[in-house]
């Protein structure tokens, strides 16, 4: 029972100051960002053959240390998602937002085994654990905080992105039927429109398709100039919501702690 | 008259809480959105068939059901839009802002049995029919924070206008001069020059016309820092609106804490 | 006297509400724009020519008119500008910023007969009175407010544009050193690479030249980065700029009109 | 002594306003800036030999100021960095992080007369005396305050930053899948599809890799999209950061109006 304590304590993340689990989340966290590199190099035809092999060994090993915490996670379970019985405590675990990332995160490299589909695409899920490092206590009040800004604004950014959207579909059908007879490899159809539309108007312009007549030449430079509007809405209501949180914490009821009364009565 | 006061609850949006209008208002919408979807597939060459005959289908499928909503909408008109007498109503309710943009919606289906030219330019007009999604309650409230801030700043941000179409100018005139000799084709006049200039203003940079000069790069470095500040301005300036709109909810009185008196009499 | 009088109420803008006055200010500006759009038509060489013949018309037209305005403002200088004798009242007229606008939009048109050099390129000059529209009393207060703001934060600004260059002249040093000796022809020297890292910091991208190599990627991929903060930065300082103005405004200092004492003891 | 005395007040900027200690700091930062442009002169090849023997002869006199004002300095070390040994002081200002940027700033021209490496490419460290700049009085405060702002909102900024790779990797791995099969000579592995994801973020877009495949341009869309949020998110943090800043200024102390004690005890 005292090793399982132990076990909890050091699986549990930045609620107690020991050195020792300071030491395993610091670990755990360089672990998933070697790992992240690791994948990356792999991806590179030029690396030979000597780092790959490596390369493949610290995958193998990281993804065993990576199934040691999640099998410690599922035997503190009842600790850390206390119910009536243990199973149900296990599976509250693993269906929790973090045992799923942690089952995701480990998965594709054992479901080949099993299956025998091409599941390298999956490897994608091993950025999942990023999220995890999201749970050091310094950056989980910032998170929190835009976290709370966005939700706040939520309609408000929504509405944004509703205009916008209708703006990009305006452009593409007009677009469609003013390049589209000009340039028909490059604007075949709306959607490809669209493509041009989003290019344009959140100002990338690749560079890839561009109108070439003047009644095109005309829309691309409404849509581009409307696209700082549309940068510039989004950004006034987040200030605006961060604005208010900051003035919020400084006068939260406004009571005097002196004598008790509103000081804006 | 119960059917059509059935009618008249069914078409009004929004406005009762009654399960049978949330379906009608929803089923509007999901055919808004699909008929959008509908045409923008319709444009794709490498549609089969098949798929194209659904299309058509669909879209003559979903323009009925926007008559009959039209025409349901003309026989309650009394009820929306109360008159004297009915025909004047009806007419109130076809010229009103919602019944151009139902009729445009509609129009452009029908004309070519009327008249023999190719309308299919027009369908652009059906994304009118998006702005009846805005009249779902929980956005309105955005929709018209966002238009009163903006309608608050409007000279403000007219006048940002008006300073960037000054540079603009000024800088396709320079351009012409500068670049016009060396690249012909590229700057043949100072409406091309002018493309040149708002492509580099809005960050956007196709990369079809860029200087080679030195003054020309020169020229286009200032542009391009300078479109900087031109989102800086209208982006401070909304901000500070929506600041405004949420300090003026707080502080709507503002009373003196000595006499009581409002300080903004 | 009598008709002094009336050029002086004619010629000074925005302070009379009388029709002649709005008729005389409206004409004036719709001249301006006209002029400048027959500049920019006179540039493009597929125009026939019986539209250029009847664009330089125009511009002789326009010129005369600006020409006879200017005579008109010198004659009642003594009236706009007041001064001990009549001499001093035009040269005080004719050195003031508007009086030099004036003549810089009408000079190029008159020099080549006097001189004989192409002063084609002066015709930018024309462009000055557009500075005049600004008189127009609605947006003046506008544009004293954004004036304010970045006059207010100018140190910052300033400070903003330091930090700006010095970032932009690291990246075009180690550019030169880094990607310089891999292609020498997009590379050449230091100033070609500021021409690459201003594309890239304002995120203008034409896509004329970027790095091949791995280190250059990086850096360019750093300087792109540090373009959001570059615009975060003025972006940031002038919503605050304008937010303190408003306030400013409302509490100016806060006295309460009906006791005299501040609200904020 | 005397002369010590003066010396130190000559190199001690900003703190005296005698007209001599003006033009000597005055001096120095036109040398650096000349300096600087020097550099880059020098690096055009077109530039002829008589203006080439010229810049270097320049490069060489102010090498030669800024090591004899360097030398100033040590010599004045022990009223500027006060130690109880004259030593002691000369170690201190070597050390100081003035004194190290003074150092760098001239090294890289002695040195390859001692060891016979090419260290050109150390003329980058020439422009860190541009930091020097930084000093004067005025622009002081400015850089403080934006330091202020920045520091006060680093987790929230990092936070950003953080977010921002995020979804740099996800969209780096995802196209790595999409493109790469189709496109493997400009997605060959998954650090240059990370290339391309931060050009697309950006908004820089150069141009040189752009999706081809229906779903890389969904994934290029969405990613270009979420760049305007990237850009909202720090603006709208740094906005609030400044308006805190204006705030506290305005009401440091916030007393309660009815018992005159602060309300932030």
């Amino acid at each position: 029972m005292k090793l399982k304590h132990k076990i909890f304590h050091l699986v549990e993340k930045g609620s107690h100051g020991s050195k020792m689990n300071l030491i395993f989340d610091y670990s755990i966290m360089a672990l998933i960002i070697l790992n992240t590199i690791a994948i990356i190099l792999k991806s590179i035809p030029e690396i030979n053959s000597h780092i790959r092999i490596f390369l493949i060994e610290f995958e193998i090993f990281s993804v065993i240390i990576f199934s040691i915490e999640y099998l410690l996670r599922i035997y503190v379970a009842d600790m850390t998602h206390p119910s009536p019985s243990k199973t149900k405590s296990i599976v509250k675990f693993i269906f929790s937002p973090y045992g799923i990332i942690d089952l995701l995160a480990i998965l594709p490299f054992y479901l080949p085994f099993i299956i025998s589909i091409d599941l390298r695409f999956l490897r994608i899920l091993r950025l999942m654990r990023f999220l995890r490092l999201m749970k050091i206590n310094r950056y989980n009040s910032s998170l929190k905080l835009i976290g709370e800004v966005i939700k706040e604004k939520k309609t408000e950014l929504a509405m944004t992105g509703f205009i916008t959207l209708l703006i990009l579909l305006i452009a593409s059908f007009l677009m469609y039927d003013v390049e589209g007879k000009v340039q028909p490899e490059k604007f075949p159809n709306i959607l490809a429109c669209f493509w041009w539309a989003i290019a344009t108007l959140t100002t990338v312009g690749y560079g890839d398709v561009y109108p070439i007549t003047a009644l095109g030449k005309f829309i691309s430079g409404v849509i581009a100039t409307v696209g700082i509007g549309i940068v510039a809405l989004p950004t006034g209501i987040i200030s605006a919501g961060f604005m208010g949180k900051i003035e919020n914490k400084k006068n939260p009821v406004q009571k005097c702690p002196h004598c008790g009364k509103n000081t804006q009565p």
